[in-house]
């Protein structure tokens, strides 16, 4: 991974499951945030995974820019911030990748089996963080 | 405040010291989120406040929107995210609003004395909620 923008300590960080907030833009330009569990993968993609009723999903297709911010399960004054695009949006109709975000989080499969899941991977161009992840650039 | 879109619950939890994220856009489209301090004001408004150096204001300044997830101290699962709009920035010169913020917070005024703070009043024109603060409205 020679260009990923992520640091080690960025990448620690982010590997624990960590309560996060992505949003994206609404068609009008709103941005429209919600909280989200992320998996951070070995390429350094983050995964999320959505309902296939969620809005964002939409807004995502629409405009795949995202920002996620990850706050630190330990201390809320740590958090990491991604600014990054959504490179790959398909389904999971086998609940692998929410199976995997569940169990990262809460040590069990996703307990909601009738609904279509659909994940997105996101590619990160920037990242700066706050706390002990304080670096100075801002987005 | 007849017209405001918070319920006695979403209010009830939003008044509470809760890790937050805020997203504002960039000039060219890109949201980007950070954590940040809130407190809910008794109008319904939302006060935020930033160290003059931000590059977020500079977005507020270009853009007003924003969208606020605060994600219940208690319970992660639980977490209300506001969509809406700044109404007005103003400087905080005598740190009055960021020692509110770090009193409700922290139970104490804001440590650093010597930058300036910059105050911003959001206006919420839709809410929506998860966890115990479930409702279907999605942005």
């Amino acid at each position: 991974m020679p260009d990923s923008p992520l640091t080690p300590d960025a990448r620690a960080m982010l590997a624990k499951p960590n309560p996060a907030v992505i949003a994206t833009v609404r068609r009008d330009g709103q941005p429209v945030s919600a909280a989200t569990w992320y998996l951070l993968r070995n390429d350094d993609r983050i995964l999320v995974n959505m309902d296939e009723g969620r809005v964002r999903l939409k807004h995502l297709r629409n405009d795949p820019r995202i920002t996620l911010t990850a706050i630190d399960e330990a201390n809320w004054y740590t958090h990491v911030t991604v600014i990054g695009r959504v490179v790959e949006i398909y389904d999971d109709p086998d609940l692998v990748d929410i199976d995997a975000l569940s169990r990262h989080y809460g040590g069990k499969p996703y307990p909601r089996r009738d609904r279509l899941r659909v994940s997105a991977l996101i590619e990160v161009d920037r990242v700066h963080g706050w706390g002990e992840q304080k670096n100075n650039d801002q987005a």
